[in-house]
C-alpha cells in the first residue's frame, strides 16, 4: 500500500462530505467568486458561506485572497491527486477479491462436473 | 455535470474521512474480519470499533453478518465509483482551467513579442 498522510486525507474527504462545498468547488472550477456571491449561489447567510469556506481553505482546496472588503476565493493548490489514488487502489483490492472468489467457484463447478462424470 | 445521489456522496466521503475507516475498509479488502479482530487490528475498544463500522455500513462500504456471538463484517456493495466520478470531474474542470490561463499567458506573450518587433 503507498502511504498518504492520514491527516490531509482526513481534511479532504471532509471537506468533500458537504454538498454545499462540493457545490463550492464544482463553481470555483467555472471562476473565481466572492463570498458574497457564493453565499448567494448557494441561498445561504455569508456566515454560513464563511464556515464553509474555511473548511475548503483548511484541506488545501479552496484559496483567498481579499483586496479591501473583499474576499475572493478561487481553487487551491491541492488537486485531489491522492484522494483519487486512495479510492483506486481500493478499488483494485476489492475486485482483486472479488475475482479471487469467482475463481473459487469456478474451481467448485469444475470439481462438481469432474465427480460427475 | 452528472448528476450524484447528494446523500449518498455525503455519507461516503464522510465515512472516508477517518485513517481507522480508511484501514478498516484496507483491511477488509485483503480478508473478512469480526469486530473483535479489527478493534485488536486497530488498537480500539469494541465499543469504539463497533461505531466505526457502523458509518461504514450506513455508507454501504461495510457489510455485516451476525452468527451466534461473532458480527463477521465485509466489503459492503458501493464500490465508490461515484466519488471517483466526482473527484475525476472536479480535476478535469480544474485542469481545464489551468491550460486556460496558459493560454491567457502564451497570447500575452506572443503579443509582447509582436509589439517589440
Amino acid at each position: 500500500m503507498v502511504q498518504y498522510l492520514p491527516a490531509r486525507l482526513d481534511a479532504s474527504f471532509a471537506a468533500l462530505s458537504d454538498a454545499t462545498r462540493r457545490g463550492v468547488l464544482e463553481q470555483l472550477g467555472r471562476a473565481d467568486s466572492s463570498i458574497t456571491d457564493l453565499a448567494e449561489t448557494f441561498h445561504m447567510t455569508l456566515t454560513g458561506m464563511k464556515k464553509h469556506v474555511v473548511v475548503l481553505e483548511r484541506a488545501g482546496l479552496v484559496a483567498t485572497d481579499k483586496v479591501g472588503r473583499v474576499r475572493t476565493c478561487r481553487l487551491g493548490p491541492r488537486r485531489l491527486a491522492e484522494e483519487m489514488a486512495w479510492i483506486e487502489q481500493h478499488r483494485q483490492l476489492w475486485a482483486s477479491r472479488f475475482d479471487a472468489l469467482d475463481q473459487v467457484v469456478e474451481d467448485l463447478k469444475q470439481k462438481e462436473r469432474a465427480d460427475g462424470t
